[in-house]
């Protein structure tokens, strides 16, 4: 890490899941020209095995530094991704489903934009999507509005007339879209995690909600699905 | 704790410091008839006998639950009251000042959202003033409203048509009219914690901008100081 540091170069904080759209979303932000920061969350998550892979690619992809921060969202409870009493669900629902994490986003941008300030970044790039999504509300483009407004007016930077931009290059992509253009910029999808069971080894269910929307995806943009499946 | 707790009372969830300020606006949120859970922050601040003045303060006031979130502040660094680096400053300075904790209002909300949600809360009580204050762009009622607005949108409740309402039951009050406020309500003053490096006996420095402050209005509220200075 550091080795593609520049004194010249934007900075931008890259929110890192491990997923298939926070991986895109970082392949645009370094072609834009970014010194990236990366910034991952352990949140309690079930999928660990996502963050292994966030961690592998913060350690391939030259960033500039790599966080992981611990947030305590188990302590808070109410979702299926941070409560192991709630069965993540594998069939299509009505409404936000149970895997929605309360403030997720809220939080993990919060973060952002403290590092951001810190580092004196430009921008933070967030690979929410708002097409081929789970129904999140902090996926949608009026909740980023809401919260580059909030921004705005939180920080020392913002009160000193600099902006730190929320980046989402994704939100308006179906997943076929965003899994061409990662191709395109040469992200390798099988170092992704995308499913919210995956055992172990990395290998995913193919059943929830993440892992049918990834396989769409996937089908749609003609490009052969790299993905270990647990059954396969 | 849960011995004042009732089905019928509406929930609210209140920031608690262990500072002058919310030690004020939790007696507000009780007067007023909540239910309250109390939110304290493990952020690696420097003067943690405020956390400690808070932990008390949680099991004297008959909260319905009471959580500590650990937040990884320390990571991220930029402030005099996370980085052991930086000096507290003990003059009134000119702009916002190094004691300013980068997105440090905005990260607390954000877990005080998801917290409200899980637990169907109608409100966020969080004791911020922006008149007797050190000049955080946080504490301003602009950027309280610009939270407001981006709350409705992040949340499963605002999608559905619920808003959780954000509190700040101080924000236009002098340091002294919140003083006399809280001294109306029964607050005892000597339990709370402000400085910014108070020493382990929980003794204030008099000298740090939140020292100043709170002496100016113990003075201007014509209320005896019950603070224990370090020199005193």
């Amino acid at each position: 890490m550091g080795s593609t540091a520049s004194q010249n170069k934007q900075k931008a904080v890259v929110l890192l899941s491990g997923g298939l759209d926070s991986t895109t979303c970082l392949a645009i932000a370094q072609d834009q020209g970014y010194d990236c920061y990366g910034l991952s969350f352990d949140y309690g998550q079930r999928h660990r095995v996502e963050l292994h892979s966030a961690e592998q690619l913060a350690a391939e992809k030259g960033l500039a530094d790599y966080r992981v921060i611990p947030v305590d969202m188990r302590g808070i409870g109410g979702s299926a991704l941070t409560d192991a009493s709630i069965d993540i669900p594998e069939e299509e629902g009505i409404g936000i489903p149970v895997t929605y994490v309360p403030a997720r986003n809220t939080v993990f941008l919060a973060y952002a934009m403290a590092w951001a300030e810190v580092l004196a970044a430009k921008a933070i790039f967030i690979g929410v999507n708002a097409l081929d999504y789970s129904g999140y509300p902090d996926c949608r483009p009026e909740f980023i509005s809401a919260f580059q407004a909030m921004a705005n007016l939180a920080t020392k930077v913002g009160v000193e007339g600099q902006t730190i931009i929320i980046e989402t290059p994704l939100i308006q992509m179906t997943k076929a879209e965003i899994i061409s253009t990662g191709s395109a910029l040469g992200v390798d999808y099988s170092k992704t995690v995308s499913c919210y069971q995956a055992n172990e080894a990395g290998r995913a269910c193919g059943r929830c909600d993440s892992c049918r929307l990834r396989r769409k995806g996937f089908m749609e943009a003609g490009i052969d699905d790299p993905t270990l499946y647990s059954g396969s």
